[in-house]
């Protein structure tokens, strides 16, 4: 039977130590740093020759950075003649940049699936992407986890009781998103239907769904800049909503984002950390969730060659 | 007849310029920017479809974002119907890591390679890597340029009348190099020969050939640290040398780089624009000579269908 290896990039270290914890292995050696000029040094400092390894690795802001890791990374694994390299990316960058919005846009998503697979990459692990139509981006096996049911366990958590809950969509795009989570919830679904009623005329937000005196509880994929979720929450609270609570699997929270949620009507925001919060960004109004134990199970049916399908729905 | 489309990106957009206006063409637009949390946004702002189209990047420090820069617009040329993609990268990051030193390691610079064909690249044209063997990394066309001429051409120039001088490789690696310089300078060739006499004990400075009284000219690929070439410079000098220039054609110069320059008994470093120079690297001991006639003869020939090969020797 080859021996699962883990390895951790830089990106998101502490997740995968719990994994690590989880599974119950210890993270390999490997020195992964710079040279004076800033191209990245990587040795792996064992033998991994004939072994079933995974990579923790988000490629979350400095994207590029931790982009080009993973991928030298599995170039070194490669030539360590590695039996399967399983790259698990929990936050997966570039994912909004899934088509050609415009003439003579990159799909860059696409490109990044390419890279993976031509560095050698044998298989995905990765967690709410953009569009889940982007799995099909890859030929290697993918196997796509959800944040929704570990955000949804921590309200079931907070037991409303007697209260009545909503589960907003921000934007059209979240519909499918925000309809699981209600399911979870056994609440009903709301839209903030953003319009342009004519062009160079400010955005009208109108609220489809009934959200009167009750707990709203916004749930998006990426929260970036925060402008999305915080116009959206303004406009829940002066149409009636009671409280509002917003949720997203992956907290970018890149520019104003924390100082627009800190002066928002959003009372609690619950992420998880598929992507590192720093220090610095960690404020009374954000909790934090651990995807470890998702991604431990995923990588253990993975390896015992179980279907990883079965644990979401 | 296909036209000709000039891009550049954000690494040396100085050197671009120039080889726009020996061509004969203006830069095309196209607006490289970054999204709030860092990402790559490209848009190629005019129609390129049925083009044959250069892109000058330098892959040099940040190393990562020049790459991933280089990587998106060449999906972008691609998605945009570019009849053929040529990628002018007059310095190639990670040409280093070209070989396993060490078991376990990345060979990154074939990596780059497989990256940018994989992307969409259809042919190459570069400038001096650090071994010439690294041409067979990529299985699309590739013209391999060198800087000997223009360094060479440079101290023809100043006419050491009547004064003995002798090239000197600061390495073993780079004695072909120095062979070339030679030749067309009619002088003789001296070679640096360290070596760690036992294991844990300091490297001897052992010259060979004789540079006893005579003007010494340095002469490497890439200057980095500048630790090889100001202790090859000190050595040169304590063993008799009259005066020492440096030259290379790849001024990497991280680190210490300049402050060892200012402090060594170089009189005075020589080096091309195939990398950028920030004005506060630049002193009054550095001469800067141009690439860019050089490429665009390469480019028009590529062009043209004509042998880029003759160029150079
Ligand atoms: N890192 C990014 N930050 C902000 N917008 C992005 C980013 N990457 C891609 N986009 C844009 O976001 C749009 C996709 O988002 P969406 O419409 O929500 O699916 C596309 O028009 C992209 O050009
Ligand atoms: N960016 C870099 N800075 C310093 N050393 C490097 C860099 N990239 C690769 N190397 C190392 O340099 C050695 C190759 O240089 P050389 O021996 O001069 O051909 C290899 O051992 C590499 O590990």
């Amino acid at each position: 039977d080859p021996k699962l290896k883990l390895f951790s990039l830089n990106s998101n270290r502490k997740l995968a130590e719990e994994i690590a914890e989880i599974i119950g292995v210890e993270l390999e050696k490997c020195s992964v740093k710079r040279f004076s000029d800033g191209e990245i040094q990587i040795n792996i400092e064992e033998s991994i020759r004939g072994c079933d390894v995974y990579v923790v690795q988000s490629t979350s802001a400095p994207v590029n950075e931790n982009l080009m890791e993973m991928l030298i990374m599995i170039d070194a694994l490669k030539r360590a003649s590695a039996k399967t390299i399983n790259i698990v990316i929990p936050y997966y960058g570039y994912a909004r940049q899934d088509r050609k919005a415009r003439a003579r846009e990159p799909i860059t998503a696409k490109l990044v699936a390419n890279l993976l697979e031509t560095a050698g990459a044998t298989r995905v692990i990765t967690l709410d992407l953009h569009a889940p139509q982007s799995q099909g981006f890859f030929d290697i096996p993918i196997d796509h986890l959800m944040g929704v049911p570990i955000l949804s366990d921590y309200f079931k958590g907070k037991n409303f009781s007697g209260e009545d809950i909503v589960i907003v969509s921000p934007d059209h795009g979240g519909v499918t998103r925000a309809r699981k989570m209600a399911d979870r919830l056994k609440a009903p679904i709301a839209i903030i239907d953003k319009r342009r009623p004519r062009p160079n005329v400010a955005e009208v937000m109108n609220i489809v769904g009934n959200i009167d005196g009750k707990i709203a509880i916004l749930i998006d994929d990426i929260i970036d800049t925060a402008g999305t979720i915080t116009l959206a929450a303004n406009a829940l609270v002066e149409n009636g909503a009671k409280e509002v609570y917003a949720s997203c699997t992956h907290p970018v929270l890149s520019g104003p984002a924390i100082e627009r949620i800190q002066n928002s009507n959003i009372k609690e925001l619950v992420i998880t950390n598929s992507i590192a919060l720093p220090e610095e960004k960690k404020t009374d109004k954000i909790v934090e969730l651990s995807i470890a134990p998702l991604i431990s199970e995923a990588i253990i049916r993975v390896h015992e060659e179980q279907s990883v399908s079965t644990l979401f729905d």
